[in-house]
């Protein structure tokens, strides 16, 4: 299967820069893009697609969700960050199976509607949850979330890291290479001391990504220092968990020593701007971390505590948020946090084969609207995609060359029964 | 004429607060809302709409905008401040009768789409591009904006003087009162200070209400302080000014002492956040203000430092930046942001008669859907509207009972005339 798109507006990568090209053509052949350029291909395609008044970039990658917390999201909303713990905890414990199937579904949904072909996922039982991946034809880092323990736990019994390496060895690059299985450590503060060191021991023989969070509130960056003598960066390298290749969500406190490690040890940090506005978390320093050649990717953080995925609306607060707090208007260039919603977003989960409109490069492709009022003029392509783009203006989401979503409509997944299976989860969630 | 909505998720106000109902009816008579309740009312209306999904909430009411700086969107993003300006002036300059009712057109497109029901407007010529506001049927408070002067000029015939009297004199109140007309003054630091003087005595004697921008930046309040040994607040007051009702863009920069003369006076301060943000302005005290009892609106600022008039994005970031700054997420709550691009915006306007959804109150009312994947559950209706709605939820836009826009199409307005005009007058600004 071959496609061509013709009269497109493309934000193509040329040499590792955006190159905006009007009234152009991308042909697909298979899962790869085969063809950019402003003349017409001499090849042939078996369709083609007239993208007049669209836009072609590349899909966005979500560098850190949480999936089915999509079902907690309004509960405790501006409560602080403990009593909101406390309040969704126990909702969230009686999660079954299908709840947990429920929330990945309809976070797929919402992200394939919103431009993102790619995420970065921890959350409980991917073994179950894996199948929307699989389904749904999007792309996805899954981890089985690795937290707990105490001085009396056995390590090779211990659940989490059981469950963890049987997924990873059911399901590592399944799919066709679309699902990833990935490592995690919760956060240094939810991990006993001696389960880490021997899990930091394990996971470097086994190969893969870790996906960790890290000093995301002042409060866990200071308690580590106070009671280990150490930061949570510098904790996490001393352990050797920084030889696999890792990324970070959040490094909103991480000091000037935690980003020398970072970057000498290749670790992304994930930016979750609407979670770290939302809980009072604080500014990560991105454009610092970006200057010292630190990977940054951009991601959502769960529905829990965002109060959406909409990848949009993060490449929107990323470029203007630090602006505001550091009364500067030239930093965060569009073009920076383009990058990070999306190469960025796809080196951290390994696939260097995607992230930018390149031939060669995997189909994973959107379309935008330019045709609503919000989008007139385009006197900056990158500026209107960073300042003015909505996720709704999403029209067509392709993932590895197949269309999975075009002008409201879902062609793998099938929108009324999830939406039915999902009122049906959130209903015994409210009554148990 | 009279319609009745059925079966739809209502946040109405009761005693000043909100109060959501569901399944719920609200009845509209000619201009007004005349029923709200669980109960099927009564009376007959002329025809019936099934509002299931949809949850209807007041027409936001957008406090600070520069309608037709649309077409200068995107150029020069993320200059400092005076490069910035000093990129788009020129271009500005140019801008002849029919760009200016073009980006009027346009913006009003995108305000209706986006569930603005009214909008403040402080730019050149109103009185050429009021002429929107009685063809769409939306609500505005225009300005003919006053500016400049210096020692030498002769006050009586100051065109920008001579312009605000007649277009006040001619369109008071014109198109049964959804036109307002009001003073403005830039700012402090555009205005010379003796057409300043005289023009604050002039306005005290005809009614009216005052919109001006006021402590946007740390440059332009230290500024004032330096030349004049007084704030920018404590100018405009010494001058009488806010003996008018005033409304007061940005107030980034305001003092405890200012915000002392803006609760004394009555002066609303209407939040930017987006531009504030992109233009690296800084943080409004926001919880402050509100805490102090001072009425805060919330507007979009011109479309050139935004990137757009999406009132939806206004309240997410109202709602979570000033939590990520103070580090506490506890503050800012939906309501009262809510209420900030609603009900406080119509105060600020002097329209006591529309703002919130109760019985005798004007009928500007707009529908949200919420049958999409970003729209569930919903464990909080106010939290789902400041964290999760997106302008492209709006389904429905009603003013004066009179529906202006709906399921993507616009009832008032030739959208396709309206776009063809408007991309005339980008490549006249372009070309020129």
């Amino acid at each position: 299967m071959s496609v061509l798109f013709k009269n497109a507006r493309i934000l193509a990568t040329v040499n590792g820069s955006f190159k905006v090209l009007d009234g152009a053509f991308l042909g697909v052949s298979g899962k790869k893009i085969n063809y950019i350029g402003t003349n017409r291909p001499s090849f042939p395609y078996d369709s083609e697609k007239d993208m007049h008044d669209r836009l072609l970039m590349p899909g966005l990658v979500n560098g850190h969700a949480h999936s089915a917390m999509n079902l907690l999201k309004g509960i405790g909303s501006d409560l602080p960050l403990q009593d909101w713990l406390n309040t969704i905890w126990p909702v969230e414990g009686r999660m079954r199976e299908q709840e947990l199937v429920s929330g990945m579904e309809m976070v797929v949904l919402e992200m394939l509607a919103g431009g993102t072909t790619s995420f970065s996922d921890m959350y409980l039982k991917p073994m179950v949850t894996q199948k929307v991946i699989g389904e749904s034809g999007i792309k996805a880092d899954l981890c089985r979330v690795v937290m707990g323990g105490d001085e009396n736990t056995d390590y090779l019994t211990f659940q989490n890291r059981v469950e963890a390496l049987e997924f990873h060895k059911e399901f590592y690059n399944a799919y066709d290479g679309r699902l990833h299985v990935d490592w995690s450590v919760h956060a240094e503060y939810t991990i006993a001391d001696r389960i880490a060191e021997k899990w930091a021991e394990e996971i470097q023989t086994l190969g893969g990504r870790l996906h960790i969070h890290l000093s995301e509130t002042r409060t866990e960056h200071e308690n580590c220092i106070n009671k280990r003598g150490i930061t949570p960066a510098g904790w996490f390298n001393k352990l050797g968990f920084f030889n696999v290749p890792t990324y970070a969500a959040h490094c909103v406190w991480v000091s000037d020593e935690d980003m020398a490690i970072m970057k000498d040890k290749g670790v992304t940090a994930v930016h979750n701007p609407s979670s770290n506005m939302k809980l009072g978390s604080g500014f990560a320093p991105v454009q610092k971390m970006l200057d010292r050649g630190i990977n940054v990717a951009l991601g959502t953080d769960g529905s829990a505590s965002n109060n959406n995925v909409n990848m949009f609306e993060e490449i929107h607060l990323a470029s203007v948020i630090h602006n505001g707090y550091h009364t500067d208007p030239t930093i965060m260039k569009p073009a920076d946090v383009i990058k990070m919603a999306t190469v960025n977003g796809a080196m951290a989960q390994g696939r260097p084969d995607t992230g930018s409109l390149e031939v060669g490069k995997c189909a994973d492709i959107i379309a935008i609207n330019l045709d609503a009022p919000h989008m007139v003029p385009d006197h900056d392509t990158l500026a209107l995609i960073a300042y003015s783009a909505q996720a709704s203006d999403v029209c067509m989401t392709m993932v590895d060359g197949k269309i999975l979503y075009e002008n409201v409509n879902f062609l793998t997944m099938d929108r009324e029964r999830i939406f039915h299976d999902y009122k049906k989860s959130c209903e015994f969630l409210s009554k148990s």
